[in-house]
């Protein structure tokens, strides 16, 4: 059986474990107070090309995730997130289990916009309510569409006048940043929003994301937090390690490049065998509709998540591409479809 | 400069490195649902000596101690531990930023007792005070000393009798298990409390903490808590890849007895020199006392923690040897006290 | 000006202030310990039909949600309520602030029904979500529609077939249960609900709210909770007096009455007249639809809140009656209209 | 049997009664916004001298405290109090379950120094523990102590000089502004502190404590925190109208001192009997100690709290008096002492 199913069933990119291998036995601070994660923090502000701010690595996206908004939030303000976001539906109820509430905007293409975010400040109007204060959004989204830089300026510049924060999670962020159609950088990002993190896990490294925070105000502290909440690691080395290769050589672009890559084979194959999808897909994720005795026949080779049912005898599959799939994979894939 | 200051400031064992580069590329399922994981909860279910256990493996201590906690306390209960516990001190308040109330017992060794902790009940007798409901104790504790079979069972036995849940934090089990005088097994752990943790990050792996339930009860959605609190790592099985190594040929207590081997040479020289120590730890950690003079010179080639100040002109300072400690730093370490 | 705005813009029933009178200067126990409040209890019980059921007198409506809530569920698990449910919109993120998600069924009568919470249940399948633990429901619910016995059963019955608990929200149940169309009594909604509660602010008393726990597992250690959110009052006693005046002679149901009688005499000359309503509400809050013109007139002498934008030139209004309201300003305000 | 064993025993004066009667029926706004509640705040910003203060009215103690406490700090910041602090012994953890860690001061009067603040903030060096940040102290305190002016200003500069935030518990401050020995004023304690309150629960009111933040910056959106926390009555007016009635004569300080002058019967008394007491008090609250044989013959007409067992065969009893408590049961209890 081969995978489709997500994009952290591997392990990690070799110079990520040669480095691993060659730092092993020098001794280094603890907490993420070694030379390595400095050296990837100096690395990531020139990769990002500004000085004025502050990152920090931590293990996973749900800790990145409920980290980040709780130490932002006083204990009355909400978060604002499309209905599928992570934080609303997957971590579960992690911002929650810090006090807060999330409120949901429908999208039928994970994506949100200042009309929708409008909309909830209006509806929030007094004391009896939550304050909404924080806009939630990630690039690439749950369903792999992205954000263009206008898009995102929109949202950006509604925050700014409404006195809203804004979060970006990146936790796909290099498969969004390498898609056709993608007109953002990481000075952008980093411009555009109030913190984002770019995420490790799934594009390469064992475990680890960084954040960037942009806005000053809110670093306050903020090594404070990720302690109380458990990510400040005693070998905190291991995260500088792993992005100070990721970035030293743009790693992280080369292998967000050939998950995308990989998933464009795929999403043009299936594309010319005549299948439909469920949303216009630039990234790492693609969700053909296939009929469902071909999704049975696929099933008996490929692991893949079954995303919904569209129509009586279809329904739409995710197929999840990455750094470490591999185009033989993909090719028989194909080749097994187009059989069926 | 040699560092003395914890037992976490290399990487890891050659093996768990070996380990985590043969299973890199092959594909395994998330969240810690993958076949490494399952072995090393089975090996660690046969080391023990119980199969009605339950094991779930933690990125660090930390969330280790909040996950646990947490999700066995109701809102008004509360943790009794040490004044020096861990989750007292130094964790950033992370028990309370989970709602719970740490009860403290004052003791000078680290260590509490049956009587001490029968005081805190008598003196929470009622609903406008927190529920004391669960005891939190360390083996081997904060300052080395390590807990015999006699005394946790007259813990174990008062908690039961008093409806308390016992909680061991086992960041350093591994050398308090080897310790001289230790008469604690594994099975003796298992069974004379509700939950215990077995520390791998401070014995030789990267990341990693196991989490044994005793208590069937406790286990209910258990890693519901974990997801809640970031501690499901998408790639789980970098955790069971390590604790399989750690324990399938008892590389585990290998580590943990060298540990040892290099905290006795120094104590031994130390004692020798005629030297006194804070308190007698036969673990990994000792506190012997110095010239405050001494300790200046000391500091020039070796890193060490200055731990308080015991008169006018003498101070204890804490060292901590650990799996990866040079037996030549030893052995530098002690001759250059004995020309100072 | 008149209003009505609501159901809490006057004080107490007269007989209410009478008993604070007479039993002023008595000396009672605090925190609810005290003989008034004990007497309240039993005839509660009495007119409740049970004995095995547990009594709790909280001063408010979002007190005794949160409190009731965050004791009922572990951290992990959600609540169910309607998207208008008062958890979810008006009480500033209280239940979140606990801890807890708050899962929302959409409705346009503000009731839910099994099959909408089935379609909860089902795509919260496993440890990456919440666990949805408890279904919150109001009767009458916030746009003041009622639910009957059948209804009430149907939920009931899937939760007890689906672990789940019930919680009904009876801030303004005296109204519920005097409605025309109502079945209900109080021993139907003891069997029928896990705990629910009788309003008292909202049908005559200065404060307070009478939490009905009809399950014993969840009446366990529950005033340390009570305690814990500074719902005991140190002079509980003015809670027992006054739900002791409100049931010791059915006064609470004559005020229910009351208020119903004023709603209907609105509800019935506004048909007559020709408006539509929102909904069909049988209980105190009716919500006709007006020509904004005639809203406009209207708000020269009465008060009440504009609903919503019904099309371009007209609006819904809720107009709330309460045991307080003047038969007088009824008469008037219908008057008016005709006027208009 | 007569009780002295707390302040709340009985209702409110009698003034108050009479004000809620003569507003009983008029119609106002609901959640504080009443006419008043806005004349309470005016008289109260007069009474203290500072119209650049902000006053808010909470239901209870428990209520005023974690709602003033979790508002102001950020998730990894602590409160510090004295040991015997109401919020670290008598309110079942109710900061804790806002997220913040209560640091203590061991004290046996009661009251907290500067210096011992100071070596709380030299543990609490780095992100590895929490950030303590409010000093919270009682005046008069759990023992009746009270402080003088000069030993506030020393803590408020202290406070000041180490960006701490001080909050004052008077639940009552009543009777320690009218002690003997007291020279502080409302106006003190409003330059003096970050934000105090002041108790009419224990005072004469039903129920109720008015808080006053002096410090803008923390007045940010309070009301949002009282929601939550479900401090906001529905009928808000039933405080505004007693904190009216006890300030707009100065009757709140009549009250306390008769408190007082009934304490002071008894203290001189019992002094004068040759009994000693367990700390000098001299507000509502005194701690004299008797035989315990003496103690077992009062229990048999009166009511009262033994405090501690002082010595093998005496015991000190904690005398509480109020606005309510009757000269001639003081009469009769000094003249059974006297008898015994």
């Amino acid at each position: 059986m081969y995978s489709f199913r997500n994009d952290y069933s591997e392990g990690a990119h070799q110079n990520i474990l040669n480095a691993l291998q060659e730092s092993n036995l020098e001794q280094c601070e603890g907490y993420g107070e070694d030379i390595y994660t400095q050296k990837a923090v100096e690395i990531l502000k020139q990769k990002i090309g500004r000085q004025d701010i502050f990152i920090h690595f931590i293990p996973g996206g749900t800790q990145t995730n409920l980290i980040t908004i709780s130490s932002f939030l006083r204990p009355h303000e909400a978060a604002i997130g499309a209905n599928s976001a992570h934080i609303n539906v997957h971590e579960t109820g992690a911002i929650e289990a810090t006090g807060h509430k999330v409120l949901t905007i429908e999208t039928s293409d994970g994506k949100i916009r200042p009309e929708q975010i409008k909309a909830v400040l209006e509806s929030h109007p007094d004391e009896h309510m939550v304050k909404p204060k924080l806009v939630y959004i990630s690039d690439s989204t749950e369903i792999g569409t992205i954000y263009n830089k206008q898009e995102l300026k929109n949202i950006s510049d509604f925050c700014k006048e409404n006195n809203l924060l804004l979060f970006l999670d990146g936790a796909r962020l290099g498969s969004a940043l390498c898609s056709e159609g993608n007109d953002l950088t990481l000075l952008d990002l980093s411009k555009l929003t109030d913190a984002f993190y770019i995420g490790g896990t799934k594009n390469g490294a064992l475990i680890g994301e960084a954040l960037v925070i942009n806005n000053q105000s809110l670093e306050e502290d903020f090594r404070y937090f990720m302690k109380q909440k458990g990510a400040l690691l005693a070998k905190g080395k291991i995260l500088g390690i792993q992005f100070l290769e990721l970035f030293k050589d743009d790693l992280f672009f080369d292998l967000a490049k050939h998950a995308n890559n990989m998933s464009s084979i795929l999403r043009n194959e299936i594309a010319a065998l005549g299948f439909e999808f469920l949303t216009a897909s630039p990234s790492n994720q693609i969700f053909p509709i296939f009929p469902n005795s071909t999704i049975k026949e696929l099933e008996k080779k490929y692991l893949f998540n079954v995303w919904g049912k569209e129509t009586e005898n279809t329904s739409s599959i995710r197929l999840v591409t990455s750094w470490a799939t591999k185009k033989e994979a993909v090719n028989e894939f194909i080749a097994d479809l187009k059989r069926l």
